[in-house]
């Protein structure tokens, strides 16, 4: 994602600590206090300008999101979208997703969304893309038993790999549509990147895997 | 697959009895004795006109393959195909996939292949697809402890229904294409129905789930 150098982000974030919640270590085992609810709460790694978290949030105001997301000139973009939107079941973390265990328990997590992660095509980025095996150890670490991941891409190289991947793990696929867009599944909400690579007429791929 | 009525269809392949193997339930256990040899052997259940098993045959000749297919006025095809081609190490069995576990010993067949398997879209006929848990069984009866299935067809619902099939089943992926004219996969040998639907401009879709 390219975008321009925003010297003023970061602070931005710093500035808005109810959306953006700083040092987030510091909930591990907690957040559900930092929601003032017990509702379950669904991650998702990688979110980009936030369309899909907030469009989430908005559709289902009983479940707690939380958006993770590295770059700050990008995230900065997720947090314009609450600051309009205002809802209370959306937080950001603008952190690395290795650091995933540092902040969430186990089991303090129900669902991990993955969309439109990099798909590092070369056989030597293996490591980096976000349904490698050392990731799927991070997002087992916080899902309680069975836990699923939810992941969409137009990326055919990833979500081949993605698949091969969780299977490898041992990972249970309970859902797979290779047309999202022409399929019957009900109450999509589109990302950022959905939107463009499927205005091009990319298919859409989409899974459920559980652990 | 409609075809004219064929009632020759029948005499014919029981006057090929080297080609098109009668009563094969007689050779359970004991199928390297019919082909004079110990070369692992691959099946194909469905193999319609034979164009697939008669090219794989031609292109790994240190494998046997057999080919399996209800319909006498389909497999005929194949037997012609054979005619012409003479190969050793090819055999037609005009049968039910149900029968697969009269006609092998466990651990008899190396590989099974399914190509371009009939559909069945309909949830209340899901027990017919050739990739629903039954018929799982009777793959695993006769393959060997992590014995695999090869799977192409361009049916995206029958596809993704069968990644869950399988995964369900706690069979694991070693491969998946979501597009295999147009992948890195060497050796593909088209069958009848990849050769028109390709050219349709569908995508093929293919892959290796191990037991
Ligand atoms: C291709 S974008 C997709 C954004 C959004 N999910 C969408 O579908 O429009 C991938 C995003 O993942 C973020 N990302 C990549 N690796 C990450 C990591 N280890 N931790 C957190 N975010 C990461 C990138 O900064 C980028 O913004
Ligand atoms: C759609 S055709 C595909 C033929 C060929 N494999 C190809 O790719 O061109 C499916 C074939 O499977 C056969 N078939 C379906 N169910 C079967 C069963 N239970 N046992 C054996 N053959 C079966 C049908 O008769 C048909 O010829």
């Amino acid at each position: 994602m390219r975008q321009r150098y925003k010297p003023w982000a970061k602070e931005k974030l710093q500035n808005n600590p109810y959306f953006c919640i700083q040092e987030p270590a510091k909930h591990k085992g907690a957040w559900s206090e930092v929601f003032g609810n017990d509702n379950p709460i669904h991650i998702e790694v990688g979110t980009g300008k936030g369309q899909f978290i907030n469009g989430m949030a908005q559709q289902n105001p009983d479940i707690n999101y939380i958006g993770i997301e590295l770059a700050d000139r990008v995230i900065v973009t997720a947090l314009d979208r609450l600051l309009e939107s205002n809802l209370p079941n959306v937080k950001l973390l603008n952190v690395n997703a290795m650091e995933l265990p540092d902040i969430f328990a186990e089991g303090e997590v129900s669902r991990v969304y993955l969309n439109f992660s990099d798909p590092w095509p070369k056989t030597r980025h293996e490591k980096r893309r976000l349904t490698y095996k050392t990731f799927l150890d991070l997002y087992k670490g916080i899902l309680p038993e069975h836990g699923e991941i939810h992941f969409k891409t137009d990326n055919r190289g990833l979500f081949e790999y993605s698949l091969v991947s969780f299977s490898h793990y041992g990972m249970k696929l309970n859902y797979v549509s290779l047309d999202l867009h022409n399929s019957d599944f009900e109450g999509n909400v589109m990302t950022e990147y959905e939107q463009k690579f499927s205005a091009k007429g990319n298919p859409i791929y989409r899974c459920e895997a559980a652990f």
